[in-house]
């Protein structure tokens, strides 16, 4: 272990994006691999208790840290994974998969070895991930730098994960150490500012004569850490924007811009109106989907339209570049030198977002709604708050959030149980900042074996869990009273002891009322930090009304 | 719902196949198929935990009952659960996973629907399957019954696995009612004895003039179903036979004619010499790989051997047919009607099998030797024996089973996590059969949620959990102390309470001293089934023997 190897120049491009917990499941196709990360002492080996969760905390934790790593072994580790993988590709979530495979020789020689489908062919599970349109890259005695110099520069420039098969008899592959010296020139930041002219022209001439401009932030803006830079230019050319579900908090809500979350026809009217209104909308990183749209129910006519993202760059509904994903960054840095003329602030009807009160508390049982209002009113600057694909969703969509806070969900892949290992993943990363879970009992249920990892690492989330006895999002879809939508009742205040927590290093809290969850809630902002669990007792059929009105929205036609 | 449609006849014809109860995870593009099932009164859903754990189910479902169905969802679900089922298709199982897919209407107009990836492409996840070898099928308006019928045939005949996409707006297409009555012709199993002459020839020649024959027995006899055909003809031309690991008790070991368990180097000498001895091996369902052979360390001559499994018809070492798959079961019945001239039943060693004897008991800890003998001498005839591919694989070895166990393990796909599922699975299909579970505590964290599952079904498996604080088998293999092959410790006297256990619905002991367990086990014999825990706790380094041969043998080159 004293040359050195593939394996820790791996690790070091690694430690230098800034990926100092590595996630992951061992197997014997890995283990070696995993000694170089055991040995260094500014990096960890953080285990998890399976593949899916270690791929869900992998994604929660490069949406908190800009990038992370998780290692896998062959076969059956990676397709374990692979459902969380391709949500960090479809939501776009830079990450690696290191994944052990069995020796070049026993490949060569076609072997029936286990975890291969053992018809000679290793090269199934790769054509796989390629399918699924992944990046993949596979180390040989003769390209080991190459590929993994390829494959992280993809991952920093797309925001987008990949790949990397690792054959056990490699991982202490020597490597010419004077490659260290390269990382940080190899792999800095850098923005390519040689964009074409023509549609850049076109743009800034719509900012300049737009009357009525109206800007969306889109997901993509936090994916490409472009958020300060956007709100500065918000801010300094006085442009009112919106967010969408999937982009809440990109750019802080508490600015003065602000004017609300965009959610198609599920919008409060003034909203909606203020999209109509606008005579240019600016659509930067959006990309819409039946969940960020309510539907497709967005009323935005093409002809009105910029649209920046990382799949076209579009003017006046006509798209005039193709994929710049490379180039995107670029793109938004040059949208933001833009200037407008008339700088006017009241050229939309003004937003009075309703100031954060005090709700009024009644010793009534629970319900969504009264939850989402008690949530708001819980959220702490700088929070990072994980939303499960559930019901969770449409409670906090119409919270005006504090600064600072960092939002994490799926509204397009939405996997069920990605929340919980995601937020441990998050926390992982930047353990001093404060994180809430928001998740229905059904979800939990998924990846609940995660609370041993949590208390394996001291993690310290307040986890609010809507107990309802089922999957109330698919109830409100179809079957409110059918069987199916059941899920079984645990007792969930002996939970966390059983999975190893010792006392006084947890708390665990029933609310059935009003009144017990605000009394918890004002308890909680004082406390010092500790893993938590409040169960939040809710009737079987209640659910938030914007949810019923999505659905209505949605599934319609 | 009372009109007759594709789902119901579906399900009609898996409930032919004595499919009485559908596992799976609901999903909001599955739901309107769901209630087919419910709504059924000779049929359950029964719903699991996460998608893994339904595939894993099925998987021992099917090996208890000939054939199992899960449902999924898009994406996400059948994504979640593709290891599941690439382990079912590796392993040879037959049972049908039935994924719910967005409307045909979106998918045509390319819409960016959650749980797709988003690009307009809905054949990606088809083709994922197909990359690795599942046969796929999706239902359309116009080809509903026929892809049905394709599947379920190739399921039947082929005992694998398969995958059926049925868009959600499809559930309800009306079929001819007609139909139903054509299934029991169309499903009906049929030998097809046409077979090439001149392989049969010589098969039955070689049997004739052996004179010292070994039959070895292979899994593919199981998953055919052909255990009792066999038996009865190596026991009426008195042929002597051994089993692998991945064949135990496939055909019975309590029969006159049985050899001990082969497992190349690994197997005791008496063993080894036996199969070195023969003049003609004939090698029946037996497919090798690295571990059922111990790291490709059986002793056969090709010129001995004539083998007859589902990838090819063999004699003296040249393959004379290819791909049999769905002849092999004729091949079989053909080569069980084949007789010896000299039905000499000394023609090899006699064996003298160890009696299970009672196990010296002293009251010193726990070892995985000790338990192993303990195991043997505790299991009862009709048995389920479920193996999770750890240490437990290398305590059964050497154990003779009692009539009509059945052992269920997984050899080569060897996806830890899979035993627990499958036992509950399996024990689902035949509640009064007494199942047994052998799993570590590495292992068990995997799948742990879905002991709600067996709350929820009221089911009694016995599971023994060797508790070691890790992964044994990666121990023995690399990194013996290193940190990451151990996992977080359980409280686990509270995990069943935890997850919804009512009191004296289930049992839980722990037992550290040899003392202790036979104590155990003794009260154990006599008790009613309930879901029991028997937590063995050993030292984090003690490993069976046969494993760390294992692992030298497979490792050492």
């Amino acid at each position: 272990m004293n040359k050195y190897t593939i394996s820790d120049y791996l690790l070091d491009v690694l430690h230098f994006g800034k990926v100092y917990q590595v996630l992951g499941v061992p197997g014997d196709y890995n283990l070696s691999f995993l000694d170089h990360i055991t040995s260094r002492t500014d990096m960890e080996w953080c285990g998890n208790l399976n593949e899916l969760n270690a791929a869900y905390a992998a994604d929660g934790y490069a949406r908190q840290q800009g990038l992370a790593a998780f290692v896998t072994t062959y076969g059956v580790g990676e397709l374990s994974a692979i459902n969380g993988l391709t949500g960090s590709q479809t939501e776009g979530v830079p990450l690696l998969e290191i994944v052990g495979l069995p020796t070049t020789a026993n490949q060569l020689q076609r072997k029936r070895v286990h975890h291969s489908l053992g018809n000679g062919n290793f090269k199934h599970f790769q054509a796989v991930h390629q399918e699924l349109g992944i990046t993949t890259g596979i180390i040989t005695a003769t390209n080991a730098v190459t590929v993994v110099n390829q494959l992280l520069r993809k991952i920093i420039t797309t925001k987008q994960p990949a790949y990397l098969e690792l054959p056990c008899d490699l991982t202490e592959l020597p490597v010419n150490p004077a490659f260290k010296q390269l990382i940080p020139a190899l792999f800095k930041p850098s923005i390519d500012l040689d964009l074409p002219l023509i549609p850049q022209t076109l743009i800034k001439q719509a900012l300049k004569q737009a009357k009525q401009p109206l800007v969306i932030v889109g997901q993509e803006i936090e994916q490409f850490q472009l958020g300060p830079v956007v709100q500065t230019w918000l801010e300094k050319q006085k442009l009112p924007f919106v967010d969408l579900i999937d982009s809440k908090g990109v750019v802080a809500e508490t600015s003065s811009q602000f004017r609300g979350t965009y959610h198609g026809q599920l919008s409060k009217q003034r909203i909606q109106e203020q999209v109509q209104q606008a005579d240019v909308l600016f659509l930067i990183g959006t990309i819409f989907s039946d969940v960020n749209t309510a539907g497709f129910s967005q009323q935005i006519q093409p002809e009105k339209m910029i649209m920046i993202n990382t799949q076209s760059v579009s003017v006046y509904g006509e798209k005039l570049i193709d994929q710049p994903i490379g180039g995107f960054s670029a793109w938004i840095h040059e949208l933001c030198d833009a200037q407008r003329v008339d700088k006017n602030e009241n050229s939309l009807t003004p937003t009075h977002h309703p100031a954060i009160e005090p709700v009024p508390v009644a010793n009534q049982p629970l319900t969504q709604t009264f939850y989402q209002k008690a949530l708001a009113q819980f959220l702490q600057p700088h929070d990072t708050v994980v939303i499960e694909q559930g019901t969770s969703l449409f409670t906090i969509e119409d919270v005006r959030l504090p600064s600072g806070v960092k939002v994490i969900s799926q509204p397009l892949w939405a996997s069920i149980g990605y929340a919980l290992p995601a937020a441990l993943g998050s926390q992982l990363a930047n353990p001093n900042r404060r994180h809430l879970l928001s998740i229905g009992d059904g979800s939990l249920l998924l990846t609940i074996q995660e609370l041993a990892f949590a208390i394996e690492q001291h993690l310290t989330p307040i986890i609010f869990l809507l107990d309802n006895h089922g999957y109330t999002i698919e109830r409100v879809i179809h079957g409110e009273r059918a069987s199916y939508n059941d899920v079984p009742q645990l007792n969930y205040q002996h939970l966390l002891p059983a999975l190893g927590a010792k006392p006084k290093t947890y708390r665990f809290m029933t609310v059935k009322t009003e009144t017990e969850l605000m009394s918890t809630l004002t308890n909680l902002k004082e406390a010092t930090p500790k893993l938590t669990i409040v169960q939040i007792c809710l009737a079987k059929t209640d659910a938030p009304q914007a949810l019923r009105k999505f659905v209505d929205l949605i599934y319609g036609d």
